[in-house]
């Protein structure tokens, strides 16, 4: 059966009911969605593309790219503390193919209805695979989290595991051979955004950014933005139990498993800077509520703006890497 | 000299102040950017892929497809009445182009700069040529311009004239040879986003839609929102001078320029109803305004539902003719 664009849109993306307390006052169908911000809230959005061949491979599950194509987006909403509510979905693919856009779908909507947050629009047109989602969330006036307000002696923490994307990437383009491979590819295409997280650290975190292109990169724009540097503790870099196994059985050595974790990129964890006074706010916050996956690790220190500004330390001993996060370009 | 990924959004795409009044809390540079919608007001929302080959051609000069990549989508909130306020790009091109992007954001900020648009977000990366925008903008609550308002007897009207963009398609693609083609592709390329007319039109017209896939597809959409029919009149058509010279000099008949302002797609202009009442104030407005290259036509008006959803009238005589609108997967 071959069905028309029109037709496409509705039966695949159009079917999403909305919610009381959406803030939907007209969703898809017309020109524009028209939204209501609640008041005294700011608009936080948030636009990424996913580039078939450069952001994932041709043989990717649609169910997970559907998936990940959201993930991705909720991760920005999620470092600026943001509560996701609503998105627009640009689809261009080759052809007219309904059981990929029904896995899609299915990926796309399992996040989406896990956060609430409603498909209001969007574009779906033929061409070379890519997909574009702008996502919108909203935040009391004033508590956004930024990048510029890391301060001297605040702690340097992550959320989750680190490297295990950037390992999942290396193993889908045979680098690199694993025992525990389905896992990293999993983490590579099953990313969790830290939602709940965020919204916790609104009012706690100095600084905050999600880790898409490598823990030393993204700490760089924070640095940057605040004026000052950073020290990390190697030895504290929280590593999964499967890349642990990895080193152990020797298919890794641990200086490039430590490599993975500050370069390896698409790990989407949230990294954010706090003073100690209120990460230990943090922690009683986190034992209270059901944030339990995120497993906050502190990781280093801000310290005075000097170069380099990330100074690395294995066992109190300063230690060198060649750091190189990920540029579409280079 | 090669920019990396960072250096070359921030050059061509970072360097729009933000003026006073923007609305802009946070702009380009953090994870998302942060925006405050008016208290009263609803946001309005709407995002357009335009892809290579498919909406434009190769060799379409980039400060062009900048502007139409941000025309197409202030056109969509023009027919909703609001304003124009923020717009995120995601821009996927094959190699860092320096010239290129010089020449596309050229393009973009021109038709930014005039409707007071701020470039608040995006996403740059390497893959084959395509643009994804997603402009917001904002509109008092209860007066959005919604396509499911039309009640019989209102007068059909559109802005502008009909055909001259898909005539442009047509000498872009050879299928017709023209006097005045270059006319027809700047109608195609330059599009006037009707924002001024939509805000206008707001308390006034009842339903409204732009005319992106043909007049009688888009007119279809109003129809069924608002379970009417429509009579329209050929020979009400608002056919341009350069138009009109073609079909003087017998490079296109009439039936076929017709066809053209029925189904040509890519006008970009506003297609509205509104009741008799109502188009007198809207004169009056329109003299008082400088919103005049808008030009209303009244071609037409909403009748009963009954089947064929749009009766097309020649010189008072029913006539009929082939229509079909534009299918991307057809």
């Amino acid at each position: 059966m071959s069905l028309t664009e029109f037709d496409l849109i509705s039966q695949y993306f159009n079917n999403n009911p909305v919610a009381e307390g959406s803030g939907i006052v007209l969703g898809i169908g017309d020109d524009c969605a028209l939204l209501e911000v609640p008041d005294g809230h700011h608009l936080a959005v948030s636009t990424d593309s996913l580039v078939c061949d450069i952001h994932f491979f041709s043989d990717v599950s649609p169910y997970r790219l559907g998936y990940k194509a959201l993930a991705v987006n909720l991760s920005d909403l999620a470092a600026m503390g943001a509560m996701p509510k609503w998105v627009s979905l640009a689809i261009t693919l080759p052809e007219m193919d309904e059981s990929w856009l029904s896995e899609f779908s299915r990926g796309f909507f399992e996040l989406a209805n896990k956060f609430n947050v409603a498909l209001v629009g969007g574009d779906t047109t033929k061409g070379p695979l890519s997909i574009t989602v702008s996502a919108q969330g909203v935040i009391p006036r004033g508590l956004a989290l930024q990048r510029n307000g890391a301060l001297i002696d605040d702690l340097i923490c992550v959320s989750g595991k680190l490297g295990d994307g950037g390992l999942g990437l290396a193993c889908k383009q045979k680098t690199i051979a694993l025992e525990n491979e389905q896992a990293f590819i999993d983490a590579l295409e099953l990313t969790e955004p830290r939602v709940e997280l965020g919204i916790l650290l609104r009012s706690l975190a100095s600084s905050c950014i999600d880790i898409s292109d490598g823990l030393t990169q993204d700490l760089t724009h924070i640095l940057k933005s605040s004026h000052c540097a950073a020290k990390l503790d190697l030895d504290k870099l929280p590593l999964s139990d499967s890349l642990r196994e990895e080193i152990e059985v020797g298919t890794i050595d641990k200086q490039r498993a430590y490599q993975y974790a500050l370069t390896g990129g698409d790990d989407y964890e949230l990294l954010f800077t706090i003073s100690a006074a209120n990460i230990t706010r943090l922690n009683t916050l986190l034992e209270k509520s059901d944030v339990t996956a995120a497993n906050i690790s502190v990781i280093g220190a801000v310290t005075l703006l000097q170069q380099p500004l990330i100074q690395l330390f294995d066992d109190h001993q300063a230690v060198s890497f060649s750091l190189q996060g990920w540029d579409h370009f280079r």
